[in-house]
């Protein structure tokens, strides 16, 4: 390659130390919510100021990072009690967990969220076991709602990706009712059962401390079925037109469960960082229409950034069948580390 | 260049008839809040379904469209009544501006906020004045915050960028107070004096109907001050840590009016379009400390996405001060068709 330049410009980034980037953007998120969210750097422990309280089962997760807002930024009231995410793509070591679990520990117990690759299984699975040890009660829930694959680079059986939004928003508002620990392992995997999501990417990313991205695409390349950590997924594609590319993705998605005519659904555009909102929402337009031809009834829409892929241009399709106790603990209240207008 | 695949990576995005990229975007945010807004195709025009009312003076922008969520994902409950975008980077036609002042008309007037750019100046003073024929009440705020440069490539005087919003903001709260139109210029006006920006790019940005980057930067260049349309900034520079680039915006803004020690200000991390949370976090921590250096009390931050350059790799920074009047305004309700988590 003559033009030296080109490959690098997609290897810049904001970062100082590439050792220091998940602690500094977790300090930059506990210097932006200093009242409301603690911050503990040995551990990376992001927790709500205000918990554990004794009367309510405390909400965690702890993936890898580079997939934010997910999940460190869904840590608040109705959503996640505390996040202890690892390094950029690698889960948590096992002691960030039994300590964030300690941590978070009431009389009702802890709900563990776990995304399905193994990393996570493994270290998550022995600080139960640890946990369980010291008395503390442990619930469980697996996320798995990539449709892309069975099997992959890091994962047995289907991975977790932007699903795990709405697994974390219904048990979050459940935790926050009062329900007990094995009602939210109901709600949780009730959630699992009910979404599917798969993804497609313009191009790779860079890892901070890779300095290259983790694949390139030629120009005119896309991935379709595509990991959150630049995992294949099911083929490289000739890139099509928007509406195209959507109707492959819903296609896909919708007839997995399958879903059906009638269904009320939460729809989710979910970009994977590098893609402006704008073509978020012409994404939006299309799988709306689609949804409409096909009978379901959208009552919720979600279109922005909830799990990324570092700066990823490419997005990925969720679509959630919603009954009645999932729609009311969707559309409860909420808040998290991050504003938009006010 | 050998490497023919390199430049056209840039170049990929999520379209169909390029023509149609803003009605398309606009038509699915309608579709997403079909019951809070209205679209009308003809005119670009996004608008609050329950508004104009006859005892609040409406607030509308219009600029070029690319940097979403400015300004159609910025209508709402104490922000805009309207909006009416031109195409990707250029201004709305005259009639845009025209027949959407017509439309949010109301016995108290219409307020006009402004980016300054030529442009968009001509077309807005070109339906004042047809509107003031027709005996439509106008105020006109003009919002030009970008320290980087003086005069620019398509403006005389200063750039318009993110500290557009808080004009809004504080416009859009005003207003739904109940304030008279002279007291709303009058506020847009202070909010204008005390907010400055600055920001700077890792690479360009392509509008879909040009297909090609706006600008290329090198594998190791940057460009600082930066415009919103890729406008050059103050000059190229190499690559540097993030806490070197937070340093030169910071001082470059805070040196202006200059801001002083014991300020009260709004501190805001804006996202260009390509660049991932985790990076603006990363940042806002950097900025934070030397707001706290310099003795500012920060009470109000802003991470995230507020006027874009389509996926442009890059940020801003902007700091506004904030005396009791304009603190109330920026902490008064809101209401943004984006939704996070809730």
């Amino acid at each position: 390659m003559s033009d030296i330049s080109a490959p690098t410009l997609h290897t810049k980034k904001f970062v100082n130390d590439p050792a220091n980037f998940v602690p500094e953007m977790l300090e930059g998120l506990a210097l932006a919510n200093s009242d409301t969210l603690k911050y503990i750097p040995e551990y990376n422990i992001i927790h709500r100021a205000d918990r554990p309280v004794e009367d309510k089962v405390s909400v965690i997760q702890g993936s890898g990072s580079g997939h934010e807002p997910a999940h460190v930024m869904a840590v608040g009231p109705g959503m996640l009690d505390a996040a202890c995410p690892g390094g950029v793509f690698s889960a948590p070591p096992m002691e960030y967990v039994y300590e964030c679990t300690k941590l978070m520990n009431t009389s009702k117990g802890v709900l563990h969220l776990i995304n399905n690759y193994q990393g996570d299984r493994m270290c998550w699975d022995m600080a139960r076991e640890m946990s369980e040890t010291d008395g503390i009660k442990i619930g469980t829930v697996i996320i798995d709602d990539d449709v892309s694959v069975e099997n992959s680079t890091y994962t047995t059986g289907r991975r977790g990706v932007a699903g795990n939004f709405f697994v974390i928003k219904a048990c979050g508002a459940a935790a926050e009712m009062g329900k007990e620990l094995e009602e939210l392992v109901g709600i949780g995997r009730k959630v699992n059962d009910n979404v599917r999501s798969m993804g497609m990417a313009l191009g790779g990313c860079t890892p901070p401390a890779k300095g290259e991205p983790l694949f390139v695409l030629g120009d005119d390349e896309i991935e379709v079925g595509i990991g959150i950590h630049g995992e294949p997924g099911r083929r490289r594609d000739r890139m099509k037109p928007a509406d195209a590319i959507v109707e492959e993705l819903f296609e896909a998605v919708a007839s997995d469960i399958p879903f059906e005519r009638g269904d009320n659904v939460g729809l989710m555009i979910n970009g994977l960082g590098g893609t402006p909102i704008s073509e978020l929402y012409l994404l939006y337009r299309k799988a709306a229409l689609l949804a409409k031809d096909r009978g379901y009834n959208v009552i919720q829409n979600y279109i922005g950034e909830y799990c990324t892929s570092l700066e990823m241009p490419g997005f990925s399709i969720t679509i959630v069948r919603l009954d009645e106790e999932l729609e009311s603990l969707m559309k409860a209240p909420a808040s998290v580390p991050i504003r938009v207008f006010a």
